[in-house]
């Protein structure tokens, strides 16, 4: 270990030592607060990296054990959620793809017709996530199972791989596409897993009515220029190498020949792909949670021999995925059962009191955004913070709907901030292509803008649908 | 795939297919049945394995959720339990004694102490987890965690591999160790985890008062013959191509000069290794849950850079077992819980209505004894099946305390019978020194002379106490 991580090791147990023996602030629970201790400790060391993050992660798990205050049950809990085993089969399929060669395929295709210019390249990836967005809510089976094996096979095709030669236009491409499906969840009723939560949570709490027309409506115009800007902005943030490249699309031609036609793995492999997809798309018609459809993805490759037991075994991100996002869950959720969450909802009521209702909505508003920090999941924040933050703005007098709605949107866009708010994120942070300080960095830049446009052009838009 | 396996795989299917059309017995929930035919087609499948375990077990997992007979939630919920992650963290232990080679280093020691016959470096190794015993409770930190990876590079350092070389020692040292651990766990209250939970049990519900001594003194004369037959029995079975070598010794001796000096990652692993056994003999005393000293251990050793996370990634056997393993464990937990184990216990009952009280104790213990089949845990197989059993065993006649102890000695011995029975047995077997007709062959047999014996030589003896 050199002596800059050993410094950065010291400095995340010193963070942690502190924070556990300041006493926490009135109200909240000294078992909750030692565990946002834990916490942020965890956190800061998934930054700073003294160790790679699943041990990092594993270390937080053991301390929380350790310490008594997750009982080992809870500690663990995070390892049989269903959104970690939806992450680890993503990477399943992806490594499918990538064995098969079928992704490559597909990604030549891609190339071939659109791949002389790289940003045109990066809006038909954000395309096609849009097609799926309003029937596919899991965001993790959209962005993670469906288009990241594609992504990974063009930035693959051309040869740019995690490393020296991210910046060709893995960077840019995989940046893009996490950003898009937040935007592309934020547009629909069905586009992400919570946003259905957030409807019924609305109908119960707040007597808001949302519907999958007046979400759509309420979301387009700042859902549509969010879209549209996000592809030439990271592009111009990740600066990719290759911007024009008339050889591309002709190498992609010949690559396609060398190819020949498909194997039958492929075949299988597409078929199997294509099942999964329907089932995916039909998972909230027929009710069939978007895990088990992979589940049954995984056992069909399996079965077909698409991917050997090996392959699974020898998929490393998906392991590696399994551990730290497994166990910040399990840390997540000790945080709302220990009632830290709840403080934290109290905490920023007190903050607004006797303020005027717009000034009032908005500041809460962005701290609801804003904690996501301290989520590994959609749903999750939904559940903890959605009743009480969503109580009080309409107690200060912000109309129902426009409470519901503006929430539901933020929900998706705070994802932008870290790389475990929501569940493509650690498959799309996992690829490699950026490190933590870009992952981090650029997604704060980010959220500020969503932020600003979503405020900035959405009030006076929804002034004008009068939903206020 | 070869034809055979196809045909295999097609029969797995039908033997399940058939059993959930059959409609369930009387008494018994359809949807329990329906998991008995998933759970009884699992268990074929990893006998006959048309694929490798660890994709069986997730097909099974899919199904099972896929059906809507088990919840995701409940699907998935193995992945969490905590023995899991104890036989996980045990792989990883072994993999930083292979890696730094303390392991080996150990193993040369005592080879040089007692190599000379293979048979005695058996019993050396036995009496190593004879001396654990009584202060382990937790069955897999101990042959799992600390004795394990002695034996493994034993193994190794006798160029005796999985595989061709399996029979060169390894094959008699991995299973007579695995069933020394079952008869040692059986000796003393303290000597694995379920034991406390018999005694506790024994008193809620038939008033048996189960203490330390008296469970030791019942256990002594069965288990200590029990405990001297095994190596020589498993070296029958086995055969053992090296029995005696004047090398071996020679050799060790030349290989620890050859080692020279212990590395600084071999004294740190000796620190932390101390530390975690110290905790896991401790754990009872200062309730400490042996899978927390686990994962504390492997924190050390990812700070203390003996295990990088790479190799945790690597340690492809830790991942195979997560998910098998922690697959049963949903699978059979689910049985519990929609009352399939509750209708053997009640179906067991009528078997023996009306029967003289030997006779109906010595069969239903034979029953509690082979129902393990089912299950994947001994802690689990307690809360299940003991109250009743011995409810009924006190009803018929026998003398509660009798009951008590003769059932906690089984649940020990019980274990003999598959691969999956309990934490130790995924890691034996995992190493891969015994294919699965031999564990299943070698352990069925075991199971019917640890019935004899314990019976044959314990009823005189237990007559002999007093205990009837």
């Amino acid at each position: 270990m050199d002596r800059r991580k050993i410094a950065y090791g010291l400095l995340v147990l010193l963070v942690g030592l502190i924070l556990w023996f300041i006493p926490p602030p009135a109200g909240m629970d000294l078992n909750g607060w030692r565990l946002l201790a834990i916490f942020i400790a965890v956190i800061l060391g998934l930054i700073l990296r003294p160790l790679p993050q699943g041990a990092i992660v594993i270390i937080g798990v053991g301390v929380s054990a350790l310490t008594g205050i997750l009982k080992i049950g809870d500690a663990l809990s995070g390892f049989s959620n269903s959104t970690v085993w939806l992450i680890f089969t993503a990477y399943m399929f992806a490594r499918a793809f990538l064995k098969t060669r079928l992704g490559e395929r597909i990604a030549y295709y891609f190339i071939r017709a659109l791949g002389r210019r790289t940003l045109s390249l990066g809006y038909s990836i954000s395309l096609t996530d849009l097609v799926l967005a309003p029937a596919m809510p899991s965001n993790t089976a959209r962005a993670g199972g469906v288009i990241y094996p594609i992504v990974r096979s063009i930035c693959h095709a051309y040869d740019s791989e995690p490393g020296p030669t991210a910046k060709k236009v893995g960077k840019f491409l995989i940046f893009n596409e996490y950003h898009t499906t937040l935007v592309t969840g934020a547009m629909f009723l069905t586009g992400m897993a919570a946003n259905p939560l957030v409807a019924q949570l609305a109908s119960q709490t707040i007597k808001a009515t949302v519907t999958w027309t007046n979400w759509l409506i309420g979301a387009l115009l700042p859902g549509i220029i969010t879209f549209l800007i996000i592809p030439p902005l990271i592009y111009f943030i990740t600066k990719p190498e290759i911007k024009v490249s008339e050889e591309a699309p002709k190498l992609a031609r010949e690559k396609l020949k060398e190819l020949g036609p498909a194997t039958r793995q492929e075949k299988t492999l597409a078929v199997i792909f294509l099942i999964v997809l329907a089932l995916w798309i039909l998972g909230d018609t027929i009710k069939l949670d978007a895990t088990i459809t992979a589940l049954v993805g995984l056992s069909l490759m399996l079965i077909f021999g698409v991917l050997g037991w090996e392959d699974v075994l020898g998929e490393k991100g998906g392991w590696d995925a399994l551990i730290w996002f497994g166990g910040l869950v399990s840390l997540a959720t000790g945080l709302n059962k220990l009632g830290v969450i709840n403080w934290i909802a109290e905490a920023s009521k007190g903050i607004v009191s006797g303020w005027e209702w717009l000034a009032a909505f908005v500041v809460l508003a962005i701290i609801y955004y804003y904690v996501h920090y301290l989520m590994a999941s959609m749903t999750a924040h939904v559940a903890a913070f959605f009743p009480a933050f969503a109580a009080v703005m309409v107690g200060v007098g912000a109309p129902p709907l426009l409470v519901a709605l503006v929430l539901g949107y933020l929900t998706n866009l705070m994802a932008a901030t870290t790389h475990y708010g929501t569940g493509p994120a650690p498959i799309y942070f996992g690829s490699g292509y950026l490190d933590i300080k870009e992952w981090w960095g650029y997604g704060f830049l980010l959220s500020v803008l969503y932020l600003l446009l979503w405020f900035g052009i959405g009030l006076p838009y929804w002034k004008l649908l009068g939903l206020w």
